[in-house]
């Protein structure tokens, strides 16, 4: 048979269950999906293929998979660091969303990140925002894979001036996405359970699964807010979601850092998954998640940029050396968090985490073509011996030569093929200068 | 007049004592110093030059200083992960540097290293480490500027089987390296307070002080080796070190994870300067350095990233990231460690704390021209409301384009001038080989 691509000639590291690495490997793709991942050498003669990508002795691993974004708000990269998150969220971000969030400024900005996860390996992503018919556009233009949530929060939010629709307008979202690409899994995305009401929560849980949809929530991100939800309800707000049935397989709980043992216990019976955000629980010192329990409670867990106002990137190769380094610090224990798990929640258990476990996140026959090829040959990359270590502690998003998306190129040679970025650059530039004008 | 240089048409961050920001400047280059740093226009027409860059609209600033490195350890980059301090040190490092450590590989580590600072933007970097001439001709190779001290230790170490000769031979080093370049400062890197006896480390500081030499020291890393120096002569290191009589403006504590309170004191009234290397104290989970505290005690801290096994890269872009994310998670406020702080530490604070804040760290009519240009043409640095906050947050290694160091060009669009790294890639890939047939 001809395939349709063959990615040869690189360090395979696949990611499968047993976690196989191959030290020359080639990848077969056919039809989007991967036919084979065989040992490559040399001597022999590659079969048919209408495209052939030469991996030139770099390193070739399933592409990354983000839990947890708000794409759009790069369009705020820097706006505002280093203030109590009161102040970030209150004087900053909130009043920045009502001024400057609307469908054009989304579409856009979310463009922009589709470009910077893109460059920097990550070839899924889950998102939750508003105006996410925008989110949704630039997303099916990148190029990128992604699960993609309207937000539904009980006050008036962009686009939706009347609460009481948020739901509806949720599902129209889920509606008009459901069928248009392979790429974009539609989602629903309640803010959290203090900005929503018991009977949002369930309406929206309950609308997630009648469709098997992934129900994306923020829970326990910070002290305060752990704090306040104990005092109103005399209970904690994971105990809370599962008294009101919205924990299940289908349930992505992001954040958790005051998930407390027994939250921990309730997470895990239930078979909610969390998104871990170690870099903007870190920047707006929310606190550690106590990922090390999360695990042990064998609690699926994935990686998760966050917005990019509080990062302030999208690239998950760093949020791996994050994640990684932080909670060995945590536990005093350089043996914690551990290279290989840490890839793994940045690529299968992630894909697991946002219901897209059996179709990406590993190098395996019949998953999609999802693949990143890394460009090794850099001072900071040599020598290597481990090159799972290399992954998580010494390279970064700008390391990434090509990004192959459901058998696509969408990154060549660190080019992106489907966004002109000049052209976005200045449009970015026009809302960029129009908010310095009247907010800096 | 005519200058050497001119680099111009950059966003320019000086680093200067009111930390002026140029929206568009020029810097003029005479000499290897910086002759005036200006408003650019691009109306106006530029003075004569020899040689003249343009930054097109990128980031110019100065180049970053690395306060404690041991740069031959790159060869072990990763050969040795997510295992117990004890066991990494006793089974994997110390076997390793016996094994492997000769003349020939710390040269190439060395110059390995070299480059991979150079292209991430580190312009000074101060080392610590055996053969230290070896690391010395490396470093004069590559064009960066560096503090270097041969390793003083009561045991056999590499090129000093016998110990008594210790203070010896870094003073040979010092003597041989005094005069050979102006990018070269010898120093003097004794161990540690537990490694050294108090009659070397004396003997040491004296050699240091008589000299005017930066003496370095290891101080405080882990909580095991402070109980273990209290128990045996029931005081801490900081206390021991000052009756010693080797705490000084010209010493260099690294680390300082388990200061105490009694501890910063001790070290404020006596002027000596910190390394910070929160990248490895996260890694090798040592703890979390009070550096909230130093600040407020007026110590000067520099950034550093330590050797490479523990951290595994070299790049202070990082680092900076890093530790303003792990000081606000840590104290749980977001105020902490904000970026402007952070990035001073990584430059003009960094270049006090080594001896040098009178040469290099900021961008100032007289200083030595050690001055990098970023390229800020990327989707993760759209928009820039904020420079500092990119440099922090934003910004890696590979996004340096020029590194100038000392008014020479040794980085000019990504490559680097002074060194042949295929050549290089070749050497080092025989010794790597050859650690992996044998010790993996
Ligand atoms: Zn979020
Ligand atoms: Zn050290």
């Amino acid at each position: 048979m001809t395939y349709d691509m063959i990615v040869y000639n690189g360090l395979v590291v696949t990611v499968n269950p047993d976690f196989d690495i191959l030290k020359s490997g080639m990848i077969f793709i056919h039809d989007g999906r991967i036919a084979g991942v065989e040992q490559y050498d040399p001597d022999t003669v590659l079969p048919g293929s209408r495209e052939l990508i030469d991996a030139k002795g770099g390193l070739i691993m399933p592409g990354l998979v983000n839990t947890h974004t708000h794409i759009p708000m790069t369009l705020f990269r820097g706006l505002a660091d280093d203030i109590a998150l009161d102040v970030w969220l209150n004087e900053y971000i909130f009043p920045a969303e009502a001024k400057y969030i609307n469908p054009e400024s989304v579409f856009y900005s979310s463009l922009l990140a589709c470009a910077e996860m893109l460059l920097s390996g990550t070839t899924t992503c889950c998102d939750g925002y508003f105006l996410e018919d925008e989110v949704a556009k630039s997303v099916d233009i990148s190029g990128i894979r992604a699960v993609l949530g309207h937000g539904v929060i009980d006050f008036p939010a962009p686009g939706v001036p009347n609460p009481s629709d948020n739901v509806k307008t949720a599902l129209a979202f889920v509606h008009k996405w459901q069928d248009v690409s392979p790429l974009i899994t539609p989602s629903i995305f309640c803010h959290s359970p203090y900005t929503c009401s018991a009977d949002t929560l369930k309406k929206a849980k309950n609308a997630a699964r009648s469709r098997g949809l992934l129900f994306q929530i923020h829970a326990a991100e910070t002290k305060n807010e752990r704090d306040q939800f104990l005092y109103k309800n005399k209970m904690t707000s994971a105990a809370s979601m599962n008294e009101l049935g919205i924990l299940d397989e289908n349930t992505l709980l992001v954040h958790g850092v005051w998930f407390d043992e027994h939250d921990i216990d309730i997470v895990a019976k239930s078979g909610a998954r969390i998104s871990h955000n170690p870099e903007s629980n870190m920047k707006l010192a929310s606190g550690i998640a106590p990922v090390p329990d999360f695990l042990k409670a064998e609690i699926i867990v994935g990686l998760g940029t966050d917005g990019c106002a509080s990062n302030n990137n999208l690239d998950l190769f760093q949020e791996m050396d994050f994640a990684a380094k932080l909670h060995k610090v945590n536990t005093l224990d350089p043996r914690t968090a551990d290279a290989k798990t840490i890839l793994k929640m940045a690529t299968i258990e992630g894909a697991k985490a946002i219901g897209l476990g059996s179709i990406t996140g590993s190098l395996e026959k019949g998953k999609q073509a999802d693949i990143i090829i890394l460009n090794t040959s850099s001072p900071h990359l040599f020598p290597m011996y481990n090159p799972v270590s290399h992954i998580v502690y010494s390279i970064t998003g700008s390391d990434v030569r090509d990004v192959i998306v459901r058998g696509r190129t969408v990154v060549r040679n660190r080019k992106l093929l489907t966004i002109n970025t000049d052209d976005l650059f200045d449009k970015i530039q026009v809302f960029a200068d129009r908010i310095c004008a009247e907010s800096l």
